[in-house]
């Protein structure tokens, strides 16, 4: 198994240092490469991600990531050239984002719901397909436009996934989140398939509702939802909110995955680089442990990737919220617990 | 003073009777014609917004509105072709929704902060400008598209009318919403414009802030915000999150202007036509009393605005908000207050 890990910009390197610190105690075996790409290499050499790396990248089972992103780059950047293009390039369509509230965590709800739901987020296409332009640039008749981009192919793809998740967890509901009252083209393909693919799974609730009111319900009554499945930018939205009333992003991890396995996936914490907090070894890399059990339930090793769980569990129901420790400190309690029969006990 | 009364469907005619009662209290001048639009119509006659009644429509003063919507119309005929239209034809560039946690209001946040904010919203282009399409309908090859136009005209009119707005304000704030990191192209466009009225404004303090992060913010610290200027699909999902953590959306007012007066602008509650509810006397009248009160400073009687503000802040805090009656029992009370001395002292 070889991993290949980029730490990246700001908390990056900090977070995912611990997360490797966890993988090793769990998965000794796992070879990891890291791999120097974002700020620091596009300030010294102009380089976002070189055909080299991206085909070197392409040999590993996985790809870790910190978190990319820092004030003194040009907004989109390193966003546009380096992340998205890494998952444009190794096709990372299943974007998976987990949200849930752990007990001994208080999100910033006062109703106390259970929240346990997932969302599968298109990774590939839509607003994020980086087709539009500029006319007149710069001149008071500027035009600019962006479009989204949605075929059956990459719809179906998705929903299919995410069907076959909804299906795999206990409550088996299935939200379709779109705004296909103004957006009609895209929503009548994204509402079809939707339609389509529930007929193979009889046993999946299915429902619809429009991105507006979904972030009321995500506040209001955040538990009806089980597995959502949207569009990339409208996932990227909701997914922050999911992340906030679950306690917040520093909890948060996702896997961006090419389902068919054409292509290494890769696992990332939903928060960014916060340059802010770098280097001050704050930073709660519970994310990027998270992320990792991601990775190992992706390749396979799902009682790996429970333990992992369990020890986050564990943690987060016993740690003093208002003194987490530092970055380092919550990496070595997590690793303790992954090795300790106290992790594995708490599996049940 | 005219001013065009479309029920709409659903709780729209409920709401709008109640908005109606209290503004002929403050203005009993004010002449109201009805227009039957909406989901009956359709139905019976295929029409959703007529020539002659746009025609006359655009010899009011105002419009005020109820909401369009019910399910046994296909999603997007109503919105596209009687709301949206409405917000095209009519040139209502500026969507103003504020969002203000009221005292005696409990939001679904733990921690009670003060919230008073307001979103102009840009109302007529975006990813709300219809263009796009599909190609291979029905087919496995199906794509479709949905283009974001953005010209430099239609920014900078917003962006101006939301800098005058923060400027008169209290704590001058103007916080720019996008996702420029992705959407480079519209996100240029929008970045230099509001660059550029901002040094028209050296007393406004900037920032700007992804969309995404701005859902964390708005559940977890919502007071930082003042002013939020934002295109038209990121304001619509924004001001539905802002009107949940203000207490929901049956208090949620909002304007569509043409702060030119080429045309009459359109006040409506943010809320939709409530299926669920209709008919049954128990819809919230308060966000379309509000919108009322809207009206009436576009209309230059700031007044009449204020003293329904006051009324309605008085209600709020001492309604029994678990039995806060009916729809008319709340038109009522309102009514009473606006016309009483108890709701011009609360004006203090
Ligand atoms: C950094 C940015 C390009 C990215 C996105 O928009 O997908 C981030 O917000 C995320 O959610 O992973
Ligand atoms: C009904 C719909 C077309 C509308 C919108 O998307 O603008 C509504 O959600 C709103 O916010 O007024």
């Amino acid at each position: 198994m070889r991993l290949a890990v980029v730490p990246g910009d700001g908390i990056g390197p900090e977070v995912i240092g611990e997360a490797l610190k966890v993988l090793s105690e769990v998965a000794p075996q796992i070879e990891s490469t890291q791999y120097d790409l974002g700020a620091a290499r596009w300030h010294s050499t102009g380089e976002l991600l070189p055909e080299s790396v991206l085909t070197e990248l392409r040999e590993h089972d996985a790809i870790l990531l910190g978190a990319v992103g820092d004030p003194s780059v040009p907004s989109g950047i390193l966003e546009r050239g380096l992340l998205l293009r890494l998952r444009f390039e190794l096709d990372h369509h299943v974007n998976l984002r987990p949200a849930r509230l752990y007990p001994g965590v208080r999100g910033p709800l006062s109703a106390q719901a259970e929240i346990d739901l997932v969302v599968v987020r298109e990774g590939t296409e839509g607003p994020y397909a980086g087709t539009g332009g500029l006319l007149r640039k710069d001149t008071p008749q500027e035009i600019a436009t962006e479009v989204s981009i949605n075929t059956a192919f990459g719809v179906e793809r998705v929903v299919r996934d995410a069907f076959t998740r909804a299906s795999n967890r206990p409550r088996r509901k299935l939200t379709l989140v779109h705004k296909t009252n103004v957006l009609t083209h895209a929503g009548s393909l994204w509402s079809r398939v939707v339609e389509e693919v529930s007929l193979e799974h009889p046993e999946v609730a299915v429902d619809y509702q429009h991105v507006d009111s979904t972030t009321i319900h995500l506040v209001m009554d955040p538990s009806r939802y089980d597995v959502i499945v949207t569009d990339n930018l409208f996932g990227d939205i909701l997914t922050d909110l999911a992340a906030a009333v679950t306690g917040g992003i520093g909890l948060a991890a996702s896997g961006n995955l090419d389902v068919s396995r054409a292509n290494p996936s890769m696992f990332e914490p939903v928060h960014g680089s916060a340059p802010d907090i770098a280097g001050k070894g704050i930073a709660d890399p519970t994310a990027a442990v998270l992320s990792v059990a991601l990775m190992l339930d992706h390749l396979g090793e799902p009682e790996l990737a429970r333990r992992i769980e369990a020890a986050v569990a564990f943690d987060l129901a016993t740690r003093d919220h208002q003194n987490p420790g530092g970055t380092s400190a919550v990496g070595d309690r997590l690793a303790a617990l992954v090795s300790s029969a106290a992790g594995t006990r708490s599996l049940a």
